[in-house]
């Protein structure tokens, strides 16, 4: 039997971090249809998508805060991506998190400690629609979306792609808010809230 | 470094389990203004009410289904409560358990082996309003409250509050339908995506 105590995950201030700029890294797809279009193509090819995204927290004020990726005015997205075939899911993210907000020179490369599972999300059809369980009679979801809790040194350089922003983003401005988040992002409050969070302030 | 395995929990058939009845357990409060004023008289005397309840997994069509105590006609609830003042959370669940869902008779008890915290609630004041953290500038919470997945054994006898009614909610239903279960209850779904359930069909 697993020992019912909660995860410990160190969280260090904002401030700690340092960011920078690179190339910028362009959506693959204009619309969600050509998305879909699209994954439609890979699952004929690979079977199903299995993607991989990371949970990075921040804290300012002691409240925890959560690193998104915003593209254009109003979407925003977990750092992360589509794991290759038969690709390690750890490997993968770490490999996507370096891809999307690390600089070009391997000396600089953050210190990614994939943590804990958070979530599970399955995509039962080529639609934009998921659920955090695979629906009853469907025996071909079309992607399974991982979401981990990845564990940040004290002190770190990200560089973010030129068409993105990054923005940390508080718990109590994502609970409860599907309409701006989605409904993975804003049910991450509900997920993390099993952890104990050691706010550190250096 | 915690490992990124999910837990595993084995689900069983709804009808390998078998239930009776038992003497009713009232409501303490007949209504949201006395509960809220009776936690006001507990929180000055003891501090912080800390509260424990059981997510109790079976399936049916092997999809998962959480088993909830029905109150008159709408009205869901996990089954637990209240811990006494310095009591220990999985002593506490178990208590709570029995007096809930037990038969009387010392030689029935079901094994309850308590595993994994799923969630973890906090009500900043005398009010109905909870959320998934605490919240910024919230320095004396008045309750917490814990969720735990049980692990079921493959048999056992419950025994239902004759005014009770024990009912088995399928993941789909309460997925999204926070009118219906409230904001704890229908965030379930996401806070198990992680765990991977084995269907034992017995």
């Amino acid at each position: 039997m697993v020992s019912p105590t909660s995860p410990v995950v160190n969280i260090y201030p904002l401030s700690s971090y340092t960011f920078g700029m690179k190339e910028p890294k362009m959506e693959k797809d204009t619309s969600v249809a050509d998305r879909l279009a699209r994954m439609k193509v890979n699952y004929m090819k690979e079977g199903m998508r299995t993607s991989v995204e990371a949970i990075l927290l921040v804290q300012e004020h002691n409240h925890p805060h959560i690193l998104l990726l915003q593209i254009g005015n109003t979407f925003c997205k977990l750092p992360g991506g589509r794991l290759k075939p038969g690709e390690n899911e750890i490997e993968g993210l770490k490999r996507k998190l370096s891809s999307k907000l690390a600089a070009n020179s391997l000396a600089h490369q953050p210190n990614w400690q994939i943590g804990e599972c958070a979530a599970v999300w399955w995509r039962p059809n080529f639609e934009t629609v998921m659920y955090p369980y695979c629906p009853p009679h469907i025996t071909k979801p079309k992607e399974c979306k991982k979401l981990f809790v990845v564990h940040l040194s004290e002190r770190e350089y990200f560089a973010v792609p030129k068409n993105l922003k990054l923005l940390a983003v508080p718990l109590f401005e994502l609970y409860d808010n599907v309409q701006r988040y989605g409904p993975v992002i804003s049910t991450i409050p509900q997920q993390l809230s099993r952890f104990q969070f050691k706010m550190v302030n250096s």
